[in-house]
């Protein structure tokens, strides 16, 4: 039999919108043996990082828990049970993960609105706001953070407004949470995903969700007590949610004291997931945050130094994710080979009708410090170099360096 | 602001039907750095990983893979992508994950038929092969090996059976996985899931499902692109999927050497499982089961010594749990709590008709060893004369000794 060798994978300084480097707490905490799932030690963990949880949404909100899966699980999780099929959905439309919006609210059986704005900018929130008044959704669904075309889209006004139409406001913020404020309560967002593999720097598998009462009112008249658990049936004032595993309703139960029998509790992911929080509520939000922005600036100083010329409207930059039009003449997937095979650094290309214009630098998380900001600028400027690229030697590092040096006076 | 301690867990010795103590390789696997999803270091692990999940699932299948979820995401996606709303579903039941895919295909839209027998036993073949005449179901789903009640279905002839009348099986095979033969294509079944958690001994959070070209081919009549990344509409000749986390059709894109993107591979999770499934591979399949089958003998001969008596029809029971009738006057949470309070051991109690009746004791993966079940029979033994039990001290530990000694010799 073919003997595999020991998992014996390269360091890699990763400059991508996600998944990012883990900080080596995180990967220790992974480490530990593992406990059963109803071990009052563990229960207790889960109550903890509820607790976290709450204060990385700044929210006062009863829920706040880990979906387990990925962040696109959690996405669905909020859709499939908080849309019922026939609600009608208005999705806002400004980049990849919009469409994805749109695709699951349409298996979820709704009847889905769309409005769209070009890649590269966002939505006045009037825009908005008038196609709330138009369509009269039951739910809003919108993304943040825009990964794919590096944009964030301000809610204050949207949130305000899907309360006054009494619609439901569901927020994809798996890119922005832990790099960039999220405030659940303040901007009256009735239901928020964030992703554990970008500014959180958690590896990719579980998805923290959190909502309000007003969206536990409508998980409340879906929900259902599973087939081999329930003692009696109950009528339901809307459908069931067609999903078991994603159904938050039944997620919830497992959540509060009652510890209602669900899935098995993932125990390395919810051991990285609550040291993630403590490192993350330990340096503090606004200080998470203005280092995020930090590093921006010292990589967009270094980027406009050697040359290169950002994407999008700066306006609604992404403090976290930099896209920067591929040169004239220059092969990007090239670049993306050899800055990976001969230095080691991982940025990212992107979808649709970016695919081969844009690069996506992220600097999300432990991977957003000072030496990888460095370390991707002068190999940047090397391999262009070594692409034909005409570009001055030792500026892009020398910018950075400047605004750390100005950043510490 | 409150301070959070370090995570600490106690070290546990795990003796329920999962989830069980993970090999110390295992767990140091998480600990590793991790690599972008489409690092070609990466995609090289999700390639190994599906070569080792042929093995494990005896096939020649091309699509093995894991499913970003607990076990129960892996069953859901099963069902979600091979049950269209309004196929007839015939689902037999002999305990409580029975009562789950009864659940799980009413979610998606089936017309769902089923066959129960009494908790304890399982069913003669020929009452489900009568049952499919009867019906004659698009899809049959049935448990493979039940924990709730110990008990694990033999399943060639209802393959067989599934293959002639043109239905398509699944089997739910989360806790025979690894421990137990499960024989895919020899035994005809379409499509498996198995646990990570059980006798896999991998933290729970992955679920690796396998299926052949018959339910690929009813995949193919549901596949869609995700919108933001397809080209042109298609048309179904049956309906999509409703779900898009948990549709295969696209899952298997993303794990095809097309790559085309999905979800954030759960890149830790990974590790874990490609080094999980390494050591059951180096240990061999054959060996695995038989080391089963000892600590199981011993186990049962230990208890039995005690004057303990097991739950349910022997010929039926699963070599991995052994359920044990909870003595008369005795408090059954009250040992529970005992043991894993003064021992450091836990052990499951049970669920609906079975729940204050039986204790559930799991031998499985890394937990499934001879200084375990000594240290379980000798535990157990001091906790019931502890809670008032009558019985003699000392043979318990000494029947399993013997057995250990037997099959040295």
């Amino acid at each position: 039999m073919k003997r595999y060798e020991d998992l014996s994978p390269s360091l890699r300084c990763i400059m991508t919108p996600g998944p990012v480097e883990v900080d080596p707490r995180v990967l220790r905490a992974m480490s530990f043996p593992v406990l059963g799932q109803f071990d009052p030690e563990f229960t207790d963990i889960m109550n903890e990082t509820m607790a976290m949880l709450r204060k990385l949404f700044v929210t006062e909100n009863q829920w706040a828990y880990p979906v387990d899966g990925t962040s696109r699980s959690g996405i669905e999780a909020l859709m499939v049970s908080l849309i019922a099929p026939g609600d009608r959905v208005l999705v806002p439309i400004f980049g990849r993960f919009g469409h994805l919006l749109h695709e699951i609210a349409e298996r979820c059986g709704a009847e889905v609105f769309t409005i769209e704005t070009a890649w590269g900018g966002i939505f006045d929130p009037e825009e908005v706001i008038a196609a709330i008044r138009n369509v009269q959704p039951d739910v809003v669904a919108i993304v943040h953070g825009e990964t794919s075309t590096g944009r964030v889209q301000p809610l204050a006004e949207i949130g305000r407004a899907c309360r006054e139409a009494d619609a439901l406001l569901i927020v994809d913020a798996v890119a922005t949470i832990g790099g960039v404020p999220v405030k659940t309560d303040a901007w009256m967002l009735d239901a928020v995903v964030g992703g554990t593999q970008k500014c959180l720097s958690i590896p990719s598998g579980m998805a923290p969700v959190t909502y309000n009462a007003r969206a536990e009112a409508k998980l409340l008249k879906r929900k259902q007590v599973e087939r081999g658990l329930r003692t009696e049936d109950t009528a339901h004032e809307l459908p069931v949610v067609r999903s078991n595993y994603l159904d938050l309703g039944m997620l919830q139960d497992y959540w509060s004291p009652q510890r209602l029998n669900h899935h098995t509790e993932m125990t390395s992911m919810l051991y990285a997931l609550r040291e993630g929080l403590r490192l993350v509520l330990e340096e503090g939000l606004e200080a998470r945050h203005a280092r995020h922005a930090l590093h921006e600036r010292a990589l967009v100083a270094g980027l406009t130094a050697m040359g290169l010329q950002l994407y999008g409207d700066p306006a609604s930059k992404l403090t976290v994710v930099t896209c920067v039009l591929i040169p004239e003449g220059i092969d990007g997937e090239a670049v993306r080979t050899m800055l990976l095979q001969h230095f080691g650094i991982e940025i990212a290309s992107s979808f649709g009708p970016l695919k081969g214009k844009i690069w996506r630098i992220g600097t999300m998380g432990y991977s957003c410090r000072e030496n990888n900001v460095l370390r991707l600028l002068g190999a940047l400027e090397a391999v262009l170099l070594r692409q034909g690229c005409k570009l001055p030697c030792g500026p892009g590092v020398q910018a950075a360096l400047d605004v750390y040096e100005q950043n510490v006076r």
